[in-house]
């Protein structure tokens, strides 16, 4: 059995994330590997329902440091029960969003202290990281407009997406840079402004020199 | 205007400390003093929904890690949205539960290391702790006898506490116990193997004296 792997998709909001969780998958699976695609925050019974309160509710709804307590308890409850199992199993996991999310949006975005998040996250997920985080780069002023159009499209509520402004989404792609930069052995950035086909071709590239040899 | 005071009830489970802090909001009101009385986990409603998800499950539906940061997280809605303010404001917080309980069942009961326990509380609840702990001491076989009852004649499902067994809840009131020893200034601890109004009024007694002028 060859081992197996543990790979992140993140990105700012419109970036494409779940078209490329949905082609490396898809890429994968027809290469003979097991795949699993997962979520954060979510991946687990326990997570889902705490995605659920962290969405349903006003903006402001948690203080921030209860936010990011609960994206770590719902990392906790999918790294122990749906991450490490399976990898173990030899499994690709492909999660869209994992902790360079917190990083970005409770860190960067929300202005906590990043120290305090990278020791939350070593104390309680043992500081695992992805074999690769993809970093889907766009300018976040075309991510929120390909957002809106989204929204709209499935009348979903834009009001979360209203209140943070541009800046907020700016700090956020800065952040994916700066972690992709200051660990590049394990981060792959990804130009996210072209096609969704030549996106996901770059994605299934990129991905490509960290999986085990391929079993076909 | 007097400073208000925020005073915790602690103790195995059926010590009494609903019962207990009932008598101290209804003793304290008497008096003339702003009371309010909230509980953990819950006293917002968002930690109300963590409460539920943390209920609701079967014993061993969250990692011991995740459960301790939903407490937390539900702690620090309780400290910044309901116990501080209302304490800037004067008013006498009663919290059914607290931290402490958090030190007694994830890490005495559960075996979480209690310096991860008290570390999590230092950063993100700013390491707040009550003027005034009651540990309501009670041989545990005696409180699951009480709650077994209750539960019985409220027909609520008692899989939770059947699952747990006594040397768990010996080790709950030994932590207790040991948190009081550590801070006698801010404890009191009561016996609570009397009668509901005996306890009750040791509690109201131990009180009196951790409140501000009496405003009557």
């Amino acid at each position: 059995m060859t081992g197996g792997r543990f790979i992140a998709v993140e990105g700012v909001d419109g970036s494409g994330k779940s078209g490329v969780v949905r082609a490396l998958i898809a890429a994968l699976a027809s290469r003979g590997h097991a795949v699993l695609g997962t979520r954060e925050p979510g991946g687990t019974p326990q997570g889902e329902a705490l995605r659920g309160l962290l969405l349903a509710g006003a903006d402001e709804a948690w203080e921030p440091r209860a936010e990011l307590l609960l994206m770590t308890a719902a990392r906790v409850q999918h790294v122990a029960r749906v991450v490490q199992p399976a990898v173990a199993a030899g499994t690709i996991v492909v999660s869209d969003r994992y902790a360079g999310s917190t990083l970005a949006y409770q860190g960067a975005g929300r202005g906590m202290d990043e120290r305090l998040i990278r020791g939350l996250h070593a104390t309680m997920v043992d500081d695992l990281w992805p074999d690769l985080t993809l970093v889907l780069d766009l300018d976040p002023a075309i991510g929120l407009a390909r957002s809106k159009r989204r929204l709209a499209a499935d009348q979903i509520d834009e009001g979360r997406f209203e209140a943070l402004d541009l800046t907020f989404h700016q700090r956020i792609r800065a952040s994916f840079l700066a972690q992709a930069a200051a660990a590049p052995a394990r981060h792959a950035v990804i130009d996210a402004g072209g096609t969704p086909a030549a996106v996901q071709d770059a994605a299934i590239a990129a991905v490509t020199p960290f999986l085990p040899v391929d079993p076909t």
